[in-house]
């Protein structure tokens, strides 16, 4: 049998707190990142360096999946984990963002939402029904409901539409969840844009539901990072203490200091590995671009202090050269570098949280981040 | 004191021979396979799991490195084995093959060749002194003369200007290779085409003036595979025994068991990492395009008894997928395959050559491939 879905909290300080979230692939310990694995691979990483990192749990992309290589198929090849040979937990989003973010055409109604594949522009359709079944197909460890993400600023009356659709699906959610295997996890979302009244009428109803896990859906759309630590707050105030927090798509090592601060358990984002490919090592002591002309003839390694080996081994003059040639190796180390980086961020504050010190880290992260930031070119 | 290079032949199978080739930077069992690394990377592979294939020694390319970044920054950073990271034997080509195959505007004259970069058109000349100060800078191991590559079919006029010419650059290139690291070695390079009168007089002038090792230039450049034997045979019964014998170039699985059976020790080829970039994987059982629909729902992996972990972690159903979404993770796992399948190949014909059994086992590979070929798609 395997372990069915649970959180535990083994230490508070303030509002941060870190835990175990046990799933039927393994113990995830929190605050965790969950690096982005769209197409069921982390981009240009094998999954043992994806573990190597210090990962306990990737999210999938229920989008793309479902348009290709198809939900149907990957059940068929025995799950979503044995396809992608991630033995480890799974979390899968609903679709519901990327069908506002990349498909064609689309029109949102009653009963879910009609949209075109951005891939062959195929006609697709996606309920709360579907997409919980996509999900169960895929055998992802925590499911999350369909939801109606919108990019901010939007007019309030589109906002309160959409947290209010967003609230009937999670119903739907939750009743098309029952025939899920028992040791599985669904979690609801919250909406409600940048408005605290909205958002906390959203996780008191998501909360008279009730949810294995609550998550925070349509930040980290634009807004400012105060917008989206204010609405944070907000609800956090009204979740169960004894149940995880995800803020989804967030963020920067900042942001992610921030929410934790504020009682979030739980992350993604493309960050570490879009950046990485992009050229942008995240260190200890802010970022580089090892594009930049500066670092041709620099011999120093990214940190030569890192206990992950790619940030050691290689010159910043040879990851520069790397990426101007075109060569994959460069974004191959840079991303195994900045998930090195989020990864020991996160253990870094589950230790400073257990040893009651968060407020100390988070002040000294903050002054190391603002002096990296001044004198970074 | 670093070793110096030398070659010892530990046993002889007919004309076929194993042995080790000794390098300051370690040892290279032979016949060996030099996979390329062309901009001083093996194209999506980490320099730890290039070695993980079975790899002693690889081949960077003088003309790549000379024009980006540079072989006086590659020096002044500690070489190119410190640069890319990668503390074993290293081979430079001398740029001949390119600047005939990539470089604009080329005038080939009796100094040297004079040409304008591919990449932004600056000219640039290269002298056999200039292709050997460059490979001094570098530190290479195996240092290679600058040598004229024609492609075939060619005018046997010009197939004989240009041997000479290779010839009169051959000794040069020893002059000016007085003033290097006397550990390191330099091969002298063979022209001539597909006229066996002009190989054995290119292959005996080069034995007068003495080389380290004799490499077999201008084959695999769109000849038949028994044009290209026949070169071999003709030159290897006038080279030294006890100096190694290098075709450049080369090839397929099947032409390395057939020149290893002429005596040839050393090859380089950009078959299985440029064939994994583009869905091919190499096996046991013949090859495989995973690119091919057929593949889309195969539970199977690509050789379940492979010593690969790649070839055995991964569905070709998930190979596919990878393929067909642009996965970076699809390129990295078959090149990974490619390069363990050479070595393996290579290691199989040592062991074979060492027990005396080599006939038995090329004719048990060709077989197997001749199989392959009949039931592939």
């Amino acid at each position: 049998m395997p372990e069915p879905f649970s959180f535990r909290i083994a230490a508070s300080d303030g509002a941060a707190r870190c835990g175990v979230i046990s799933t039927p692939h393994g113990a995830v310990a929190t605050p965790a990142f969950m690096p982005v694995g769209t197409q069921a691979t982390v981009k240009g990483l094998a999954p043992e360096s994806v573990r190597a990192s210090g990962t306990d749990i990737v999210l999938a992309n229920t989008y793309h999946l479902m348009l290709r290589p198809g939900a149907e198929r990957i059940a068929m090849l025995g799950g979503l984990h044995r396809f992608m040979n991630w033995p480890h937990a799974i979390l899968t989003d609903s679709g519901g963002f990327q069908v506002m973010s990349l498909a064609k055409l689309r029109k949102v109604e009653k009963d879910g939402v009609m949209f075109r594949s951005h891939l062959d522009g195929a006609a697709v359709s996606l309920s709360p029904e579907r997409a919980i079944e996509i999900q169960a197909l895929l055998g992802s460890d925590i499911v999350m409901q369909l939801d109606e993400c919108l990019k901010l600023p939007a007019p309030p009356g589109e906002i309160e539409r959409a947290m209010r659709l967003s609230l009937a699906w999670a119903e739907r959610s939750k009743r098309a969840f029952e025939g899920v295997p028992r040791e599985r996890a669904l979690f609801g979302i919250m909406q409600g844009g940048d408005d605290v009244a909205l958002r906390l009428a959203s996780a008191r109803a998501l909360v008279d539901i009730g949810f294995a896990g609550y998550a925070i859906g349509g930040l980290a759309v634009g807004e400012p990072q105060e917008v989206m630590l204010r609405m944070v707050e907000a609800v956090t105030s009204v979740l169960p203490a004894d149940r995880p927090r995800y803020l989804m798509g967030v963020g920067t090592p900042a942001d992610l200091v921030e929410a934790v601060a504020r009682g979030i358990d739980m992350f993604d984002c493309v960050l570490p590995t879009r950046n990485g490919r992009h050229g942008l090592a995240f260190t200890r002591f802010g970022s580089l671009n090892l594009k930049n002309a500066r670092h041709a003839d620099d011999p120093r390694p990214i940190d030569a202090e890192s206990s992950c080996a790619a940030a050691r081994d290689y010159s910043r003059a040879y990851l520069h050269h790397l990426l101007k040639a075109g060569e994959t190796l460069g974004a191959i180390v840079l991303t195994t570098v900045n998930l090195a980086y989020y990864q020991r961020l996160m253990a870094d504050m589950r230790a400073a949280i257990a040893a009651g010190n968060f407020d100390g880290f988070r002040a000294a992260s903050t002054e190391i981040w603002t002096r990296a930031d001044a004198i970074a070119p």
